[in-house]
């Protein structure tokens, strides 16, 4: 009797230490937490989850294996702030202050003299032939190990004007989360901008979570040299590739080899990037981030220096592309 | 007395059940396979396994973390065969007859009325002019699916014309394993070959288990065009980038971001990314595919007119570059 009454005792205990076992290596379906919680619930919400869940759901007519989901997004203003100008600019004019010493014909030559007097006005006449040069005087003529370390010192000491924050704490909390909500479900992130590759690469993995090779941007013409004895990479004053408008689907052909199934743009020179996403068979989503929010952001579309949101604003609706408005969709900007 | 028989009875079967739970999600240890069962045991092998192990060994001296485990392999010679000649030049000849209904005017322009009369020596003698003539005649002027959709045909249905496999069957064996091995260990695998990037892209996942993203090579300008309504990008005839020699680590810096650890060719063509990848901080690995087995691949190096290996053998024991002998290190060549 003794027994019987100790026996079911037992194996209730395995039973408890058997289910123990099986929650811990099993999925939880009950009480998700929100994947994106910076989001406001919405329209645009809701789109990006069913298109999520849709393209993920085994079995279901628009599933997508793994391997294809390939996400590519605009840098500039679509996952970190590009205001008051783009921050490879304020790189370079900040270079160009600092290299001065080692200039002195700068003195005399514009528009690095205009740029070195504080005349911002004569720089931005100087146009984009002015501002090429200045780009090229600042990211050529060194190793790619020297301008890497040039690019991570510049970030880790330089702070965006208005937030008083480090460039790169000034990326948007929303587009954070939709990164790590993407990866959870298997997609592969992509950025594609019209920036430098090689001023992203240095700081990409540790702020998005996108690893270097995962970074597609313009760049300049590069060489291979033995230099005391060394093999270097040397950047040479000669633009390669820009990455821009009609260069964006060329990058994405060129570096990742497959079209996207999801774009995120904020400009019309992300507009072909969205249209060669949305051209491929299946279910496909591309966006547009609008910058709709002058007190925790900017406010800017069609006339703006930066970013210029205009076209795309007449012509979302009939193609389907979603405007993300910043103030209503976003219920935080930037991570705490 | 009964129940103090029985506890333990139950309990050592609760311990029974732990421990198989245990070994089900616990690494074994003992009685490993060998990872590279078709490489012949000795200093070759041992070097590859020793490399591995000591980057991958958390808190030596060597360790290197998963995002910086890059290896690189150059593919024609190195992953899969290159003769009589280069794969993609004898697609670029077959392309040329089958394109010449549409092309009258190669009955008489060189070098394409030799190639389509079958000579071949008047073919050669047009030299490096020539050949990139054929090339661009066969790998332009369509648009990017339509190049896409024509190799993966041609591939399925040519063979190699002295093993009367598939080109793509045609792949050395013990480097797919190296190359599962790497996976395993946490390492993404890169090809860099002078080849076309879009020839190689529709297989290599496949084949090799190497994403198209994963693929650098020698390209075409391509342009994106809005064709009745449609966006498309269209390869343009005139060479973008040639990803050969000391293009090899440009196109590396460009694509990848990161300096490899290890990379992997055949032919002084590769000599320059293995000088770049072994001038890196920490231990690395540079190896060349020495084809020295006439009976089961073939025997050239000094003076092959395809992967020629020649300055390489002369300086690679003074650099620690680890030369291959296919018929020694190699137990089997192709897959079964």
């Amino acid at each position: 009797m003794r027994i019987r009454e100790t026996k079911p005792t037992l194996a209730v205990s395995v039973l408890t230490l058997l289910v123990l076992f099986a929650l811990a290596f099993s999925p939880v379906h009950a009480q998700q937490p929100d994947p994106l919680p910076s989001w406001a619930e919405g329209p645009t919400k809701s789109a990006i989850i069913q298109f999520v869940q849709s393209v993920t759901e085994k079995g279901g007519k628009d599933y997508v294996p793994p391997e294809d989901r390939i996400a590519t997004f605009d840098n500039d203003g679509t996952l970190w702030v590009e205001q008051p100008m783009y921050t490879q600019l304020l790189f370079a004019f900040d270079r160009v202050k600092e290299l001065a010493p080692h200039h002195p014909e700068w003195k005399t030559k514009q528009p690095f003299k205009a740029l070195l007097e504080g005349d911002m006005k004569t720089v931005g006449a100087s146009g984009m032939k002015g501002v090429m040069e200045i780009v090229m005087a600042t990211h050529s003529g060194m190793t790619a190990t020297e301008f890497e370390k040039t690019v991570t010192n510049w970030l880790a000491t330089h702070k965006q004007p208005r937030f008083k924050r480090l460039y790169t704490e000034c990326v948007y909390q929303p587009q954070l989360e939709f990164l790590t909500y993407l990866r959870a479900n298997g997609f592969k992130a992509f950025i594609v901008s019209g920036g430098g590759i090689q001023f992203m690469r240095p700081w990409t993995e540790k702020v998005y979570g996108i690893p270097p090779e995962q970074v597609v941007g313009s760049s300049v013409v590069t060489e291979f040299q033995i230099k005391d004895g060394k093999p270097v990479l040397v950047r040479m004053p000669k633009i390669d590739f820009i990455n821009d408008k009609a260069g964006k689907p060329v990058g994405i052909y060129e570096h990742i080899g497959r079209r996207p199934i999801l774009a995120f743009g904020n400009a019309d020179a992300d507009m072909q990037m969205i249209q060669y996403t949305k051209a491929g068979k299946g279910r496909r989503l591309g966006l547009f981030v609008h910058h709709t929010d002058a007190d925790r952001e900017y406010a800017y579309d069609r006339d703006s220096h930066v970013g210029k949101l205009d076209k795309v604003l007449d012509i979302a609706a009939e193609n389907n592309w979603i405007v993300v408005d910043m103030k209503r969709d976003w219920k935080q900007i930037f991570p705490q």
